[in-house]
C-alpha cells in the first residue's frame, strides 16, 4: 500500500522532477571527494604485491581498459589496479588493508551484467575473482555442488553434466560469466521456473567482510536442512557485492533431466499467449522448463540472419513466438505430454502454427533465434534496454503504453521475455543512430519505472540495480524499508568501501 | 574448517564442560533481572485494551493456562497477558509500546513447536497470530498466494486445492499450526524434496518490527523475478520472532499435481535403502515428491496399532521400511515409472518387499503409519526427540554410536525421517518412565550434537532452535558468524524484546 501510494502521489510531473535529468543521465558523482576515499598510491602496491604475487597485481594498461569498461560501452571507470587473489585469505587480508586505508573496492567478475555493477564509477580497486576457480566437490547424494565463486558457469555445467546433475541456473552468457557474479546478482535465467531462484537453491556461502572476518555460513558443511541461525547468507544473493565478497559456494544441483523437448510456436493475439501459458502448466506440469515470448518485431530482426521455421507463408511474421522446452525423465512420456499439449492449445486456436525439434541441434536452433534477438536488435542503433517484471496481462497495455509515449520520435521497439515468469524485456533503439538521444531517453525515464510500479511490477527483475536503478529505488521501496537496508549495509560495511555508490541510492 | 575444528579441539570433555548438566537441563535464565524488563502492570492491560477490543486482552487463567504450556509438556511459561491483533497496525502499535515500556514480548502462533519458541520463559506477554487470518487471493497466472500470517495451514491447502494450486509445505500438525509459524520456524516437511525449502517460496512478507514500523518487503506487489535491494524478507524466515513478528506472507504455490501414487517398502540393509533411494531419483525423477524411512522398531511400536502391510509371513518386521511418493500430471506416466522403478529396485535385491496404494485412502493409510510414529513411542514414556540433518552414509553409523553410548540403560531407540533430505529424527524414550531420567540425558547431550556436528551435519534441521538449542549455537557456528547475527538481532531489536533468551545463545 505504501509504495502505490508513493508512486501515485508522487506522479509523472513529480517524478521527474525528483529525478530530473541530471540525475538520471549524469552516473558521475563526484566520487573521491564525497566518499572521503583516496586514490591508490605507489605504497599500496606495494602492500599488495606482499600479499599477491607481483603478476596478480595487474597495473598493465590494456587490461585496465578492459576491465574498466562494461560490455555495452555504457559504463566507464578509472581504476589503476586490478587485483587477482585467489584464496579466501588473500581476499581477507586485501579488503582489510582497503578498509583501514578508506580505499573503495570494486568486485568484479565476468562483466557480464547490464547495470553497471562491477565496473567502477572512478578509481575503485578492482578486486577481481577469476582465479577463486576451484571446483570441490559435488555430493552423490544429496547433489550439493561446492566451488569457489570465480568458476565460470559454463565449466560447472560441464563438470555437473559428467556426474548426472546440472546446475540451476542457465544463460546466454554461460562462457564468460562466473558464479560468484550469478549469485551477487541473483541471475535468472531462462529456467528459473523449473528449477527456481538462484537463491533458492543456495545452501551455504563462504563471503569476506570489509574487516576481513570470513564467514563461512553452512559452506564447509552443507544440509540441505539447516535451521541454525539466521539466513544470513541470502542477504550477500543479488547484493551486488556492497556487503562482502563472495568467494565460495554451496549450492542444490538437481539430476539432470533425462529428455529435453522444445516446440517453437506462433500465436495471433497476446490473449493466446496468456491462454497457451495456462495450457503448458497445466498439460507439461512438471516437465515444463521455460517459455519464452518473442513479439513482431523481435523476430523480424532476427529473421534476417537466421531462418525462422514459422514464418507464414506469405513471407508475414505472426504477432507472437514462444519457445517451450520440457525437461523430464522419461522420453516417451515427454514427448506424449507435448503433443497433447499442441493438441490443445491449437485445438482452441490459441496456436496458429508451431513446430517440434526433432533433436538436440534443432533445440539449440530455437534457442539461438531467442538468443539473437539482443544482438539483432543492437545492431539497429543505440539501444535502451529494460529489463522488468509485470503481471502478465499488462505486458501488452504496459507495451502499448510506452510506444505511444514514442510516437514521433525515429525508434524502434523489440520485446521479448521469459514471459513464464513475468519477465519482461523491453528494448527500444534509434535505428542508425549510436549514440545516445536525449529526446528518446527523457521519454522513457524515469516513465517507464513509474508505469511498471504503478502496474505492480518491478523495476529490475533479474539484472539487478548497480549504478543505474539505485536511484529509483526510493521509489520502489517505502522509506522504512530503505532504511533497514541502510542498517544492513552498515552492519556489514560500515566504512562503506564496497562498490560505493551502487546499488542503494545514493547518499 | 573452523567450525570443524571448534568442534574437535572442544573434544567431548570439553563440550560436557562448557555446556555442563546445569546449563543443558536448567532452562530457565533468571529472566526479569538479567534482561531488564519489567512485569506487565494493570496500567499496560488499560493500553492494550484501548488498542484491541477487551475480548482481545485475554487474562482468563485457564486460556493462559493453555498458552503458556507447549503440547509436548516440556516448556511452561508464566505470562499473564494474551494479545489477540488482527491487523498489522494493532501489531505496530503493541510492539512500540512494549519496546518503549521495556516489556518482553512472545510472538505465538499453533504452538506446534518442538523447541519451545513460542512459549514465554517467564512473563512475557503472548502475542498471537491466531486473528491475523485473512487469505487476500491467489494469482491464477503466477501462483502467488497472499495471506496473513495467522491462517491455519489446513485452511490455506484447501483454499489452494479449490484453485488448482497447493501450498508448498506440508506437516502433520496442519490442522492447527499456522503459515506464520511455519515461516518463523522455517518448517521442512515431507514435501522438501520435490517443492524446495518454505524459504525458498516465499516473495514477499509483511513484518511489523519492535520499534512499531511495517517493513512492507514486496508484500503488497509481488513478482517473480525481482532484484530491487537486499533479501532482508529472508531474515525473518527461520528467526523465531525474534526480529520482527511476520503478519502477512506472499508465496509461490505450485500447481496441483494430477496424479499421487505410494509405495511402501521393505529393505533389508541400510546401504539398500541408499541404492533405493538413488534409484527413485533416476527412475522417478521430476515426479518424485517424498521418500520417508522408518526403522524396524518405529514399525514394531506402530504395528500395535495399525495393519502394516509389509510383515514378513512369519511375523516377523523387516531391518528397514521406505514410504515413497510421487506427485505428477499423468497417472498413466507416473504409474508406468513407478513400476518401473519397482521393478529395477526389486530386480537388484534392494527392496525385498512392497505394495503399492491403489487408491488415495491405501495412500492416507502409508501415511497414516508414517505418522503414527511419533504417538506410538510417546505412548511408551518420557521422550528424548532430536531432529538432525546427517549425510546419509552417517544414519546407521550415528544411530550406532548413541545406541552403544546408552547400553547398560532401559531405553528405547526408535528412528524415521526425510532420509531424501537428511533429515533423521532419532527417538529415545524410558519404558514406562515418563519424566526425565538424568542417567538417560545425560548420555544423550552434548555428545549427541557434537557426534552431529562430527560428521557435516546440523543439529536442528527442520525443527529451530527455540529455547532447547539455543545455548549450542556456539558450537555449531564460529565466533565471527555468532557476531554476525548479534549484529543482525541488535540492528531490528535493539531492546531485545522480542523472543529473549531464545535462538540466539544468551549472553
Amino acid at each position: 500500500m505504501v509504495r502505490s501510494l508513493l508512486v501515485q502521489s508522487l506522479g509523472f510531473r513529480n517524478c521527474h522532477r525528483q529525478f530530473g535529468k541530471r540525475d538520471c543521465l549524469s552516473l558521475r558523482p563526484r566520487f573521491s571527494s564525497s566518499a572521503g576515499f583516496r586514490s591508490p598510491s605507489d605504497n599500496d602496491v606495494i602492500f599488495f604485491r606482499s600479499i599477491l604475487s607481483d603478476t596478480r597485481v595487474v597495473q598493465d594498461e590494456d587490461t585496465l581498459r578492459v576491465r574498466n569498461t562494461d560490455w555495452t560501452k555504457q559504463f566507464q571507470g578509472r581504476s589503476k589496479i586490478l587485483l587477482q587473489p585467489s584464496t579466501s585469505g588473500q581476499v581477507a587480508e586485501i579488503l582489510q588493508y582497503c578498509q583501514r586505508e578508506k580505499l573503495a573496492v570494486v568486485p568484479q567478475a565476468g562483466r557480464t551484467g547490464l547495470v553497471g555493477g562491477s565496473i567502477p564509477l572512478e578509481e575503485e580497486i578492482i578486486l577481481s575473482t577469476e582465479k577463486l576457480n576451484l571446483i570441490h566437490d559435488l555430493n552423490a547424494y544429496t547433489g550439493i555442488l561446492r566451488c569457489q565463486a570465480g568458476c565460470i558457469l559454463a565449466d560447472l555445467q560441464a563438470y555437473c553434466a559428467d556426474r548426472d546433475h546440472l546446475v540451476p541456473v542457465d544463460l546466454g552468457s554461460k562462457g564468460s560469466c562466473q558464479i560468484g557474479g550469478n549469485l551477487s546478482t541473483n541471475a535468472g535465467g531462462q529456467y528459473y521456473y523449473r528449477y527456481g531462484s538462484l537463491a533458492a537453491n543456495v545452501l551455504g556461502l563462504e563471503v569476506v567482510l570489509p574487516d576481513g572476518r570470513i564467514l563461512n555460513l553452512n559452506y564447509q558443511h552443507s544440509n540441505l536442512k539447516d535451521n541454525t541461525g539466521y539466513k544470513i547468507h541470502q542477504l550477500f544473493l543479488g547484493a551486488e557485492g556492497t556487503l562482502g565478497v563472495v568467494t565460495g559456494v554451496a549450492m542444490l544441483c538437481p539430476r539432470m533431466p533425462r529428455s529435453r523437448q522444445a516446440a517453437f510456436l506462433a500465436c495471433d493475439r497476446y490473449e493466446d499467449v496468456l491462454q497457451v501459458l495456462q495450457t503448458a502448466k497445466s498439460e507439461l506440469g512438471e516437465i515444463l522448463a521455460a517459455l519464452e515470448w518473442m513479439d513482431q518485431k523481435a523476430v523480424e530482426l532476427v529473421s534476417n540472419n537466421h531462418t525462422i521455421p514459422l514464418l507464414a507463408s506469405d513471407g508475414a511474421i505472426y504477432n507472437n513466438y514462444l519457445l517451450i522446452e520440457t525437461h523430464g525423465s522419461c522420453p516417451d512420456h515427454d514427448q506424449e505430454k507435448m503433443e497433447k499439449f499442441l493438441e490443445l492449445a491449437m485445438d482452441k486456436g490459441h496456436v496458429v502454427d508451431g513446430v517440434l525439434a526433432q533433436d538436440l541441434s534443432q533445440i539449440e536452433s530455437f534457442w539461438n533465434i531467442r538468443e539473437s534477438a539482443n544482438p539483432a536488435v543492437a545492431a539497429t542503433g543505440y539501444g535502451y534496454k529494460y529489463d522488468v517484471s509485470l503481471p502478465l496481462p499488462e505486458f501488452v497495455h504496459f507495451i502499448d503504453e510506452m510506444r505511444s509515449r514514442l510516437q514521433g520520435l525515429n525508434t524502434l521497439n523489440a520485446n521479448w521475455g521469459h514471459i513464464v515468469d513475468g519477465n519482461l524485456h523491453f528494448n527500444v533503439t534509434t535505428p542508425g543512430l549510436f549514440q545516445v538521444d536525449e529526446s528518446v531517453s527523457d521519454r522513457l525515464q524515469p516513465y517507464l519505472f513509474e508505469s511498471v510500479l504503478r502496474r505492480g511490477g518491478s523495476i529490475s527483475a533479474e539484472h539487478g540495480l548497480g549504478q543505474t536503478k539505485n536511484s529509483y529505488l526510493k521509489i520502489v521501496h517505502d522509506a522504512d524499508c530503505l532504511i533497514a537496508m541502510q542498517k544492513i549495509k552498515y552492519a556489514f560495511d560500515p566504512v562503506g568501501i564496497l562498490n560505493p555508490h551502487k546499488f542503494l541510492p545514493r547518499q
